[in-house]
């Protein structure tokens, strides 16, 4: 085979493919949007909607599974603010795909109805893998429209343009754009001892252990932020780093960029404001935690679409 | 040699590290950072101050060479806006660095003073990396501070806190970070042919081509908005992707990812909006962008410290 710079030794060829939140199949057409479309979308019978509820996704309940996508007549009890709905997109059908917030108190939800956050969503396995994917994009952008309801340069009010992928400030012209933050999630290996460096936030659910992760700051590259933030939170030095996976994680906003990190210490120093346990897991171990329950490991990982759970398969699956 | 998961070909072990804005050496704290060291700051005669006027750097030019940092007694002729000053960080020497934008109109600036834009000290290599990285840091918090001046949700004053690194409503208690925009940049490649793709925006200087690039949108992959913005500007289908480099871009305030991007299919179909010109480029076409000046070859290559040209320059250096 002739040499080509697309070659990996990785396991797979695209591991981005693998995560959850990642496989949405709508076409945005965000650079072509017009002033019309939206309205169009409002009026039109094929159109399916995600209606965000206090930060929730309210699901239809009424017929077994939870229903992520919901028809304009479910949306009339809910008190949909249609002034500040998004377009997403469109399926290959052309069916429309609108976001909606709503202004029900969850609450008071018709019990017809639950309002169920992204991130049980996302561990119960409430939807099949495209829909997860639309509705990522959904919750990141009516958490960020509703965050910018007022112009932050003069406190005027914002309108949105372009179906609701741009707001406008009518007093002064400010013009913002959906908000996406990116994050640095690493897997630090200590290659010569064949074992991973992972970290138990406080509020992760019991016995759970993952990667650690941090917001890439203005003015530094992704691998300055991985050395910092691992430097930061453990107390271990990092030397290399390499690229392995993105994921779009809609909570409420975040472009996770999962890399490995080569240990160049070995000494733990925990930040115990972030974290209440850091530590080393050797090749056994962590596959324990990959393949069983709580109880049956000593640790649990996260769960098998989280960005952080593909970084410590294919460490273990890498092809030597 | 054993086998390593860090182990690239690519012709350096950090591309990261060979751009420009890429160097600021300065300590952040940014995880410790408490209400009295923005204060401490502007009452330590060792702290120096990067003052924006009007989006631009108000430089020092009395002594020759433009002076980016400048003293306290600088600003004084400039209305300095403490209110909204940033702590960026530290030096080694422990010496605060302290970004302040400032209310004077340019236009008014004394004789001994210059206001540049931020393309212009990177173009025209007005500062050493580490100064140009840590002004990269001051003008990305600038430009988001000042474009947060009010709450987004309700409209109300925000204060900032932590030495400016966020702010918060006094009405509300909603509270907003510094922003980075990811960004995908990609030199596609048509291994097969041997050649890559580039375009020209119409606000390209004369005879300048460049990479193609994007703002990687919520709810997609790092790898999916590689293919999407592509195939909008060029119609060229994209296979696989390789990440290559990072670099922080302070206009206003962007994280450029830059890949390397299999060419799929071969006949451009640009998009005329956006670009005014997408073409391949052969090895020795590319060979002559990179090492001279326009007028001795076809076109003009994005200068030296620009993540584009290291994926050029990369491209042609890869070891077979």
């Amino acid at each position: 085979m002739p040499f080509s710079l697309f070659d990996h030794t990785a396991p797979h060829a695209e591991a981005s493919r693998l995560v959850a939140f990642a496989n949405s199949r709508l076409d945005r057409r965000s650079e072509h949007r017009n002033e019309h479309e939206l309205g169009d979308a409002l009026n039109d019978e094929n159109t399916r909607y995600f209606a965000i509820a206090e930060g929730r996704l309210a699901m239809g309940i009424a017929s077994g599974a939870p229903q992520g996508l919901l028809s304009k007549s479910d949306l009339e009890v809910m008190q949909p603010n249609y002034g500040d709905a998004i377009l997403i997109g469109w399926t290959e059908d052309q069916a429309p795909r609108v976001a909606v917030p709503v202004e029900i108190s969850v609450d008071t939800l018709p019990q017809t109805y639950k309002a169920i956050d992204a991130r049980s969503i996302y561990r119960q396995v409430l939807m099949d893998e495209e829909t997860l994917g639309a509705y990522a994009l959904a919750n990141s952008l009516v958490v960020w429209a509703l965050a910018n309801r007022y112009c932050g340069a003069c406190g005027g009010p914002m309108t949105p343009e372009a179906g609701g992928y741009r707001r406008k400030c009518r007093a002064c012209g400010h013009t913002t754009f959906p908000r996406t933050d990116p994050v640095a999630i690493m897997l630090a290996v200590d290659e010569a001892r064949d074992r991973c460096l992972l970290g138990r936030s406080p509020h992760f659910p019991p016995g759970m252990y993952s990667c650690l992760a941090g917001f890439i700051e203005p003015g530094e590259t992704m691998e300055d932020a991985v050395r910092r933030e691992t430097l930061e939170e453990s107390g271990i030095h990092i030397g290399r780093v390499r690229y392995h996976a993105s994921q779009p994680w809609p909570m409420p906003h975040s472009l996770m960029i999962g890399v490995y990190a080569e240990a160049k210490s070995l000494e733990i120093d925990r930040d115990t404001a972030e974290l209440e346990d850091c530590r080393w897991f050797d090749r056994e171990e962590t596959a324990r935690m990959l393949a069983t329950a709580l109880g049956e490991a000593e640790a649990l990982a996260p769960p098998a679409g989280a960005i952080a759970h593909r970084l410590m398969r294919d460490w273990l699956d890498w092809k030597t």
